[in-house]
């Protein structure tokens, strides 16, 4: 990284979140303090085999970690607080600084790990905090997102104030506290030196629905059902688990909860009062069946079609409670997530084909409504903060594209707009901003218990092995004599059904057998590494041309008698 | 299957095509005679690892051999057609029956198997065309669809006429031949015994735009570009592709083709009379460097962001021929299809990336249509042919269900409505429609060169595999002595970083001489495939412990000291 200029030069980055939605990890750099803002995953997609999360390249944290002076939570979403485990194994953070249900879901995560609870402290701020630090204070501003108590964070410095949005939609009508935009406006009259901003929903046009309305959508939808209800949700957002419950209670339905995310939300949101509930409303999961359909609402877990959800197990008739009824109606009460449509619609195939009716948000059922502002509210959101400099976060490059437009749109010099990549340096003076450098920066890919020894070449592998399995020669060979004494043993896995193919599978054995003879007797001394190598080569060649297929090949040699 | 009761029942079944939107293929069974209709591919969701396409199971075909009066074919998408050589290979097929583009397409299918041309007959038929068969009259009507030459089938029978629509969607200002409109009345004035009808967008209200309004929008966006534009179709579509190039005229462009599909979509096309453009504006690939860019436009395979198609390459830098310039303005005239959204969203980010511009289907870029009828048409179609009953085709079992409803609403008995899956027979008499058996029907997986030998169990290693990849020990062992002389030799991949884990690898190798040994103790003559078994259980068990991972163990034993 390029030395920064001045002593109050001001350094901003990412070491996840930008060209992609997830692993959010955005960083201040200023007199020498490092402040850290967000520490989420990013759940990989199928080509990523078998790597369960990704997380953030650390490198730079643990060189600059006596710097760090804390970890700054927007709100509780897995793509901002799942890494904080993988973080505290690795990182000294001294101090976590989280608000309402955030504190509990991130205390929650860590309850596995103690050992980790000890190494750091959290703090519990309210939105009219201040934290004084040399030469920063830090505020809040209470914003809307499908999750309750998310900030935007301010960083109020004399050059001027770095603002983070955090996820947030602009709510007029929200269910639970309202943002504040007082703040936010008063923000703007002081002037905002640099803001970065959530794209995520960059290329929607127009504004994003309010929460409520869902909520009126879905009594609606309740007051026409006649028997019995199953809704699906994001379990994470409280407004709308705190909406269904208020529909069930003017429909006169009890609700069940099913699926151990849900249960969490329930149990957190009663804690926190998000969510509130008449007695005798919520009900033991094992008691639905005491009550007629028409008096029954379930709440489960599964929107997003995962094949271990509750909804999944409900539709493929492996749910221990829940038997489907053909009178049952489900609701979506959310969108498929980029990547999980092919899961959702499998199982709402599924209910289908049991004979129950599934509604799915559409223009005609308005069951969801997104936590991410589109363009007219990012426009609004410039259009208050006024900034000088702009950086979009939390997206795919197009979206940050588009994003920026919208910034220059509003008034922002297109030469003022940074477009960013994870680990690239925004230095910001009195005067002016730049990219300074790069720090290190990249995936780093969890796979059960380890971090980061899922390297490239080991997708690589999984890859190759995923599209045509492997076929392994074991070799008993006999080096001084230049023979192969014993019919090589082959085992393969993924690559041919082997009973249906003991021909072909003879072929290749008298292949690879006249192949190592013949390059045996070209070598004076016999290289069994040069033999391999080649081997390997040829083999690929013969199999690909019988099958069409490129197994992993993998000879080994037991040489039984070397040339000592 | 249930005997069909009498001589002039009529059996209706798929062998592919229910409760999916790919590999269709129906049959028609009629006085000993069986009409099959359509012979498609499905093209397989990343679940199925390696697996290049899915076909039917031709079982039965197979069986009724000598009763197979020849394949009827509706159009030439690969889902109808993709199939036919697979089928040839398998089944005595004595004519194939087909219709002006779709013809060369099979044609230009077949010529990589000339055995195969050898072993049917390809005959072209006209729309007004009618074969005679025994007790059943087949005739045509020409439909509009994403491709030329669509058909409906038609098979009149002394107990009312079967109609099998084809994929189609109601184009009133379509380009090229519109539907035969007036054919379909007449056939609902004559009375429709049961109707097969395409279910794809049978979850779209309304209906869908005409392809001539496609052609408007872009002749409108290219109006306004002033450099070069870069075109991404499907390349099927030549009544899209005729109307970029008559952009292009419009304009003052020359045209370029990038892709062997859409090479051979242009020159199919023109021989056939669908694609016309004046001398001079396609113009050779390696010339387009020869104009100015507000004088170009290319037109590329990889709509779908295909890794190896040429939009693809362009966007990553690698084509031979198309470097981006930041002035370049790339236009999607498609739609993802589903489980291609994520390549799609990786071209558009790398294209933006190189500062070109982007512009996608959308409300306010209407650069695509589907080939599809919405909810409208199809009640449409519903109401002209006035099925006595009615089967909901081409489509998964949601769309099957809406479909069928909206034959209900249009005036179908519900009883009359059959939502059926692959190998359900419909038997019809003259007066009554039941399900009356099953034949043999699935799923066969088709990688490299070889037809269903991929089993479920290959399907299940590759997944395991690409999951944690595999660990293999080989064991030289002294099954006299009962010992272990040297330490066996591992080989890994897909799991652990070998270099990296060398402790971790020393205790599994040591954990495993342990076992290995303890069992043979336990043992009065030694068992080695019963300690392979429990040392795999075993092994297994440890390595998860040590690592959350579950690779394929395998152990493979050398014994080189046998009891005798």
């Amino acid at each position: 990284m390029e030395k920064i200029k001045s002593r109050s030069e001001i350094g901003i980055f990412a070491l996840g979140g930008l060209g992609e939605v997830g692993k959010n990890m955005y960083c201040i750099d200023y007199l020498e303090q490092l402040f850290i803002i967000d520490a989420g995953i990013l759940f990989p997609d199928e080509h990523l085999l078998g790597v369960d999360y990704v997380i953030q390249d650390f490198s730079y944290l643990i060189e600059n970690q006596h710097r760090i002076i804390g970890l700054f939570i927007t709100h509780g979403h897995e793509d901002h607080i799942g890494g904080i485990p993988f973080l505290l194994k690795k990182v000294k953070i001294p101090k976590i600084y989280a608000s309402g249900v955030t504190v509990d879901l991130i205390e929650n995560k860590l309850i596995e790990y103690p050992e980790l609870l000890n190494s750091t402290q959290i703090v519990e701020f309210k939105s009219h905090f201040v934290f004084n630090f040399k030469g920063v204070d830090i505020s809040f501003v209470r914003v809307n997102h499908s999750i309750p108590d998310s900030f935007a964070i301010v960083f109020k410095t004399e050059l001027g104030s770095i603002v983070h949005t955090g996820d947030f939609k602009i709510d007029l009508t929200p269910v639970g506290p309202g943002a504040e935009y007082d703040k936010l406006a008063n923000l703007g009259q002081e002037g905002v030196l640099c803001l970065l901003a959530d794209s995520t929903n960059a290329l929607r046009e127009g504004f994003t629905s309010s929460e409520s309305q869902i909520g009126k959508s879905i009594k609606e939808l309740f007051s026409k059902i006649e028997d019995r209800i199953i809704v699906a949700t994001f379990a994470s957002n409280m407004f709308r688990v705190q909406q269904i419950i208020e529909a069930c209670v003017e429909c006169n339905r009890h609700i069940a909860i099913f699926g151990r995310s849900m249960e969490k939300t329930i149990e957190v949101g009663q804690n926190v009062g998000y969510i509130k509930a008449p007695k005798g409303t919520i009900i033991d999961p094992e008691e639905i069946n005491n009550y007629k359909p028409n008096e029954m609402c379930l709440l489960c877990t599964g929107s997003q079609g995962e094949p271990l959800a509750a909804l999944s197990r409900v539709a493929n008739g492996s749910h221990r409670v829940i038997k489907l009824i053909p009178s049952d109606t489900i609701i979506f009460s959310s969108s498929p997530i980029p990547g999980n449509q092919e899961g959702v619609n499998r199982t709402i195939n599924q209910l289908f084909k049991n004979g129950a009716n599934v509604i799915t948000h559409s223009p005609i059922a308005d069951t969801h409504t997104t936590g991410h502002a589109s363009q007219g509210e990012l426009k609004l959101m410039l259009t208050l903060l006024k900034p000088k400099y702009f950086m979009p976060i939390h997206g795919e490059y197009r979206m940050q594209r588009v994003h920026a437009d919208l910034a220059i749109e509003t008034g922002v010099k297109p030469e003022n707009t940074f477009i960013m990549e994870n680990g690239d340096v925004l230095a910001i003076n009195d005067h002016s901003a730049r990219i300074a450098g790069h720090v290190q920066a990249g995936d780093v890919y969890i796979d059960g218990t380890g971090i980061g020894d899922i390297s490239t070449n080991i997708i690589k592998e999984r890859k190759a092995l995923s599209e045509d399995g492997m076929f392994s020669l074991i070799i008993t060979i006999d080096t001084k004599n230049k023979n192969i004494p014993l019919d090589p043993q082959v085992v393969s896995r993924g690559f041919i059904y082997m009973k249906d193919s003991e021909e072909l599978t003879k072929y290749f054995v008298d292949e690879t057998k006249k192949f190592v003879i013949s390059e045996m007797n070209k070598m004076n001394l016999v290289s069994l590494p040069q033999i391999e190598k080649s081997l390997v080569t040829e083999l690929s060649r013969i199999i690909y041309e019988k099958t069409d297929r490129k197994p992993i090949v993998i000879p080994i040699f037991m040489d039984i008698n070397p040339e000592k």
